[in-house]
């Protein structure tokens, strides 16, 4: 007897499965290791290994699996039920979009983002504007097709693809609750902040003494250095499987904070990928639950549980250790004020926690707008550098560190940015339940004890993969649906907090 | 119009080609990066991609292709019709083996490579007989297979993949004509570099420095750093593609040389791949001309070059620069006398090149009649110290280093040992007709310039790729066909010449 179509659909997935994380590979390699010249070998061979991964998944013996798993799923169990649902969700997103659009989006998205990296580096917005109008043109395309597929509005199956099950409403909702609260906390925040002493911390810290720290803080957490590596890249990312995960971070020798706090943020990806279901770790459902989820891991811990005094404390005796540091610049109550520091800046990559969300909201409008045809390409600029007035009350000195700061539009991923302020949200809201069920979690961190995190991690968010929606997730995991509200609540709480001095 | 039958097949091979590519890659970070824990997803994803490539090669749409390119070839240039020739080839290996077949090898081979590292790590080959048992039961069906499709016999067809165009009667010859010669040579050998006053050179030689010398080197000899990376590895290698060129070495910290001439060894492969033909390197016609060919670039580069009097002279101040060295134990005639010392060892990869051929005659015989059925797999190990008291007059002390010491029979791979030996041959051959052409080339390379080296060889050799047969490219490039004379001249030459205190 042959196999079921279902299992015949995980054998095709295995596959999938195996072609993705050698596609992987193929990115860790080219931004940690590939050398400067192979580019164009590289680009050969990313795309030959994604031809092969569409045509896998829109192949016709897909489609027929696909079929006859549904018509024969009854007495299937619900982890084999939910793989089924995500297999096809798979593929609807990869045969919604016809293979000629794919490519002339490739080969679009591969000039532009040459040209960008000059655009950027000159300041100059006016050569890339014609090679984004470009891309913009076939996302718009894109987006049509793939809402038609979806049954979604165009601009709400893009975001589908990063963050599953969340719709522009859902976004609006937030963003407008953040508005209503955060412009006024910053200045709030920014005065608290101005009554606290706080001493710049300077040195020079040699990078094998800062990997020292950040491997012996990753293992403390529990990342496992036999399936897994740290290297260094321009930018901070994960890549890999869970079995073989490489987190990289970026290593600045005039401030140990930025490479600690990169790979942190990293590793908070990583030990979600890895607390993935194990028994359905090379399925769609063993898959995360999207960018906002992911993103929300990554948040809570840099953010949430590095970017606090418990952690500062378990950190500091690591610092003075690593690197011979003493006074009173390097005690915790300075090393915190450091971490949680609050900016009106122009760049979103070095944004605090607090006007992050601002720099998202921005990005949000414009991309629609963009999309929709409301907003011309040529008028980016303008409308960038009014909107980060209004919002941040901030205006670019030049283009580079407006509107061309990031790679994200030249590489047509729009409906991605959402995913970022979700997951500030998601993690805050997390982090609620969290200190509900682990009252101790403090104490724990401040002895360099995550056992307690990461163990509820597993039991709420990890260890269900893609299986549940991620609204059902949420309400799972803290009885509540997706709202700012937790988030406020915790901003306030850690930014107003009356400086250590007028406390005591 | 549609592309013509020829001009999709290229498309369909550069497919390939990037592949294969990505293969490459895979298998250089598993060696050089990969955590140690991950083999076993690694393993997954080789066995995706080689699925995908033999599906692709073996497509009834390559066939079809391949034959209506040919009853249209009139008109087709020369390379074309080449490469035309090449992809048959390609294919016609390829399509012989059933995929059941090559399921069940893949499967024995990744059995038998882990007992392999057990039975050898302890001594033992009775654990490891009935693994090994089974790969040459495979390894048979699959040499009758081709032998079959390639109307070859069972071994031929074997030999034909890695080194095309060879027989087992080229092989006879060659190596009749060395065992006529050799042992006599090796004691004549001996016994001159006995009355040679040699220094033990000693010291301690940080890794960091070694690759400093290893890099100077590379550069002057004119490997292209900026597509391409040197990396440390247990054993040697050459992955990548041109274009992204991946070379490791060993490094020893207590001898400088075993690093730089491991890496001078994969610098030889290493510019032959980067010398093919330009237009052609992402078809079948630009690849190599088969492993002998390979090897000869390796060995001419490594043990013609490099263990040469006029390399040291351009090397030894170097190592003065680097090291901080001195004294006469550090003088040319030292360092050259220490870089062809002949000894009779147990261990192939340890070998000098005069004891070299003899280790791989010995494995010839021995792969030929396991595969024949002459020799049981329970009397390797006999036959085995046998042949070693025979031919060099070591017996080993364990199977350890005995017919354990190799990967080859336990990943599959007969039929391979053969093109060490004649790369060595080729390489002799080469370099006598390279010295007529060149004859400045020893005060060139005392000056370490290395570009009246590879212009020859770009012009005679590397630039052909795969065009002609290996037979054909010989007998242009030295006027002769393949022979062992060119080779015993050399050694003759280099070994028996009187020592320095002698001629002086």
């Amino acid at each position: 007897m042959s196999a079921s179509p279902y299992k015949q659909l995980e054998q095709e997935f295995k596959r999938l499965h195996a072609l993705r994380g050698a596609l992987s590979l193929l990115r860790w390699d080219a931004a940690v290791m590939m050398p400067r010249g192979s580019a164009d070998i590289r680009a050969e061979q990313l795309a030959a290994l994604e031809t092969e991964q569409h045509a896998l998944l829109t192949s016709p013996r897909i489609s027929r699996l696909l079929d006859r798993a549904q018509a024969n799923s009854q007495g299937m169990q619900d982890w084999q039920l939910a793989n089924l649902r995500e297999m096809r969700r798979e593929r609807d997103h990869a045969i919604a979009t016809p293979v000629t659009l794919i490519s002339r989006l490739a080969k679009a998205v591969s000039r532009a983002e040459v040209c960008w990296l000059d655009a950027r580096a000159q300041g100059r917005f006016e050569q890339f504007a014609p090679l984004l109008e470009e891309v913009v043109h076939l996302v718009r395309d894109r987006a049509a097709l793939l809402g038609q597929a979806l049954n979604l509005a165009p601009y709400d199956a893009l975001v589908d693809e990063f963050s599953p099950g969340i719709t522009t409403t859902d976004i609006d909702v937030m963003f407008k609750a953040l508005s209503r609260r955060l412009p006024a906390l910053i200045r709030e925040a920014i005065s608290v902040q101005e009554r606290r002493p706080r001493q710049p911390l300077t040195g020079k810290f040699p990078p094998s003494k800062q990997r020292a720290l950040i491997v012996e803080v990753m293992k403390q957490i529990g990342f496992p250095f036999d399936r897994g590596r740290l290297d260094e890249s321009e930018h901070p990312f994960t890549e890999g499987v869970p079995g073989d995960v490489r987190v990289t971070t970026r290593i600045d020798v005039g401030d140990p904070f930025t490479g600690l706090l990169g790979a942190l943020h990293e590793t908070g990806h990583a030990m979600y990928d890895l607390g993935l279901p194990q028994d359905w770790r090379d399925q769609p459902v063993g898959r995360d639950r999207g960018m906002a989820l992911e993103e929300s891991q990554s948040l809570l811990m840099e953010m949430i549980v590095c970017r606090s005094r418990p952690f500062v404390q378990y950190v500091q005796p690591l610092l003075v250790k690593h690197f011979g540091v003493s006074g009173p610049d390097w005690d915790v109550d300075n090393i915190y004020a450091h971490l949680t520091r609050v900016r009106r800046g122009l760049v979103r990559v070095d944004a605090d926690e607090l006007t992050y969300p601002l720099h998202i909201m921005l990005r949000y409008e414009l991309e629609k707008q963009l999309l929709s045809g409301e907003l011309a390409v040529r008028d980016l600029p303008q409308a960038w550098n009014a909107g980060m007035e209004e919002r941040l009350g901030v205006r670019p000195d030049s283009d580079a560190r407006g509107c061309l700061q990031d790679v994200h539009w030249a590489v047509g991923s729009f409906g991605y940015f959402p995913s970022y302020a979700l997951g500030a949200v998601i993690a805050a809201q997390l982090n609620e339940s969290l200190r509900n069920n682990v009252p101790a979690l403090d104490e724990q961190l401040a002895r360099g004890e995550f056992s307690g995190l990461l163990g509820w991690l597993r039991t709420h968010v990890h260890g269900f993969g893609a299986k549940v929606p991620l609204q059902d997730l949420l309400r799972n995991a803290t009885g509540k649906p997706l709202a700012a509200a937790a988030y406020i609540r915790y901003v306030e709480a850690k930014y107003l907090e009356p400086a250590a001095s007028e406390a005591a």
